[in-house]
């Protein structure tokens, strides 16, 4: 029986941090692998399991189970699923379960979910007691693609998607791709909108890749999964190397998040995440194109590779909200919002820095636009 | 016209850190200089300054007035005064303002106040869009000498003190010791217990220069206060430079704030931090000197350095709820306390590492005793 982790793992990614690098581990069986984990990086008596109420029956239930045997004093913690409970309250009301339990700086936090758990659990384990280890274990495609990788929490505020927060770099990340089995396919296939992103930003193979492997991905393929997060991951990880707090080059990760937070917080956070990415791509696509900067096709290629991840048609939501939104986006300046254009598939444009300012009317004919569709 | 800092600074202290090391300038004439150490340290366009509703009117304005007219845009916040405000509701009161005005990341934070302001503030900085600059303007002798350097920031809980929180070293600290002639003497006086304390932990000669100058430290003369809280600073920032995060060599610091934390978050509150680290202290040497590993003597000592820094006598404080909070300190482990024990007046006991677990009962005991007075 292999029970070593890195033996068991299809794929290592290396992700270098000021506070120490860490191991992404992708593979089709790592959760039963969880107390390996935990004892060579983060080795701690007591835990805290935190999920969703609808992953933690699930897949938070399993790692507690695991991580029982094995010896550990595990105290399971859930919140309601969904974005709405990505809130200062929810990191609150956990914080003080975890402070009634008893749980000193010698514990570690395991997160077991999506993107809104890992973001939340993070904040978590970012500000007990001034920073406590974390261990993420997503269990969404776009967890292990995107929000569980490169050290981000943080939480949504009235005014906008993640705008308190701190960066805290996990110990390490296991993304088990079997459990992708248990997700539909709606959400399968809307995670991978990032794994388009990190190849419109990096690599144009990339973007080839997710589109010739889109029906075993979305099939849930644990192997297929398993191949084309770890490359995913592997492109995200150099770029958070070059610069994890974000001053510099990381800012390229938000290609299309400018417009596509905007348009999940006027939505009120009901169109998912890679929804609203994929929108968000395509706008700023479109913007580049029509300044003359973004290469000729490239939108036509980005809804080429999107379209069988998410859903084009016309999106519920109020225009003139979204438009509000986009002057919180962090990577403002003086209140103006930045953008990240392309210069073609697999480069983004470098003029004085990785984000510009567009003039407003240009933003907002494309926002009108593609929120009719695509 | 002296308009550089460091040559208008009397002292002038580096302070490592592994996000960049900050300086800490102290001097009789500093305030004004704010605009030079915004240029050099953080430049930015726009500025939010935070104190409390008492230091606000005062020193709050005058910076707010030489910053705006030196050109910056400066958004002024404040909070009501006291221990009781350092919140999370106030922490996102604070952060909704700053979003609210539209600061963005290109934004700085200078924090004018005492310990309270220093680390809510700086909990605000640590986690707005995910970590903005800090600039610390300490105006209590407390938050000179301890609060405003090292950058730990955070805030209480239901559970006890500074148990939410982060690392988020400030970009420079500005101590002008002209502010402290606006305090009342018990105040100035009781900030001093943490001077007594860097010594007891780390220098003979600092017990004495602090009890040699106590009266014109306690007379608030500029200069004398200035070459004290320089000294004092000094042994605070070799001892952070060793160890940011506190996972070894930092923990000392935490002499005499076991017993001490635990006898304020008992009080409410209503006790002050420098006064409860006195009682503290006091208890923590006489456990040591009872466990046969510190010298005898070591008490008499630091009572007779502390006598004239804050009130000796009974402590209107519920011992049971007291001894409550002990296990909630941060360097618990498994549940249990942990003590920061001296070897005698400026070395601490160092067996195993920096902290020891105590039998309950010899804990009790002494902070029966310390309570009643000294």
């Amino acid at each position: 029986m292999i029970t070593d982790v890195h033996e068991a793992a299809r794929d290592t990614i290396e992700v270098g941090a000021a506070a120490g690098g860490y191991p992404v581990f992708v593979g089709t069986d790592l959760l039963g692998r969880l107390p390996d984990v935990l004892s060579s990086y983060a080795p701690a008596h007591r835990v805290a399991v935190i999920s969703d109420d609808r992953v933690g029956p699930i897949h938070g239930a399993s790692v507690v189970e695991t991580l029982t045997e094995a010896g550990h004093d595990v105290t399971f913690l859930t919140f309601p699923e969904g974005e709405a409970s990505k809130t200062r309250t929810s990191w609150s009301i956990l914080t003080d379960e975890m402070l009634e339990a008893g749980l000193g700086r010698d514990c570690v936090v395991v997160a077991v979910g999506g993107g809104v758990t890992t973001d939340l659990a993070g904040f978590v384990a970012a500000t007990y007691l001034r920073g406590v280890p974390i261990i993420q274990v997503p269990t969404s495609t776009l967890a292990m693609i995107d929000a569980s990788v490169g050290g981000k929490t943080g939480v949504d505020v009235h005014a906008g998607k993640n705008l308190v927060g701190a960066f805290h770099a996990p110990r390490a990340v296991v993304a088990d791709t079997a459990v992708l089995a248990t997700l539909d396919t709606a959400q399968r296939a809307e995670g991978l909108v990032e794994a388009v992103k990190h190849g419109a930003i990096r690599d144009e193979s990339h973007v080839t890749a997710v589109v010739r492997r889109s029906g075993p991905l979305v099939g849930a393929e644990p192997e297929a999964c398993a191949d084309v997060i770890g490359a995913s991951v592997r492109l995200k990880a150099e770029v958070v190397a070059e610069d994890e707090f974000e001053v510099g080059v990381r800012q390229i990760l938000n290609f299309g998040h400018t417009i596509g937070h905007a348009i999940e917080a006027a939505a009120d956070y009901r169109i998912g995440h890679g929804r609203a990415v994929a929108y968000g791509m395509i706008a700023e696509a479109r913007i580049g194109e029509g300044l003359g900067v973004t290469e000729v096709g490239t939108a036509a290629r980005l809804i080429e590779a999107l379209a069988p991840l998410t859903d084009r048609g016309r999106l519920d939501v109020d225009v003139a909200k979204a438009r509000g939104f986009l002057g919180a986006d962090k990577k403002s300046r003086g209140g103006r919002p930045r953008y990240v254009l392309l210069r073609r598939i697999g480069e983004v444009l470098h003029e004085d820095g990785w984000t510009r300012e567009i003039d407003d009317e240009a933003v907002y004919a494309r926002l009108n636009e593609v929120v009719r569709g695509w």
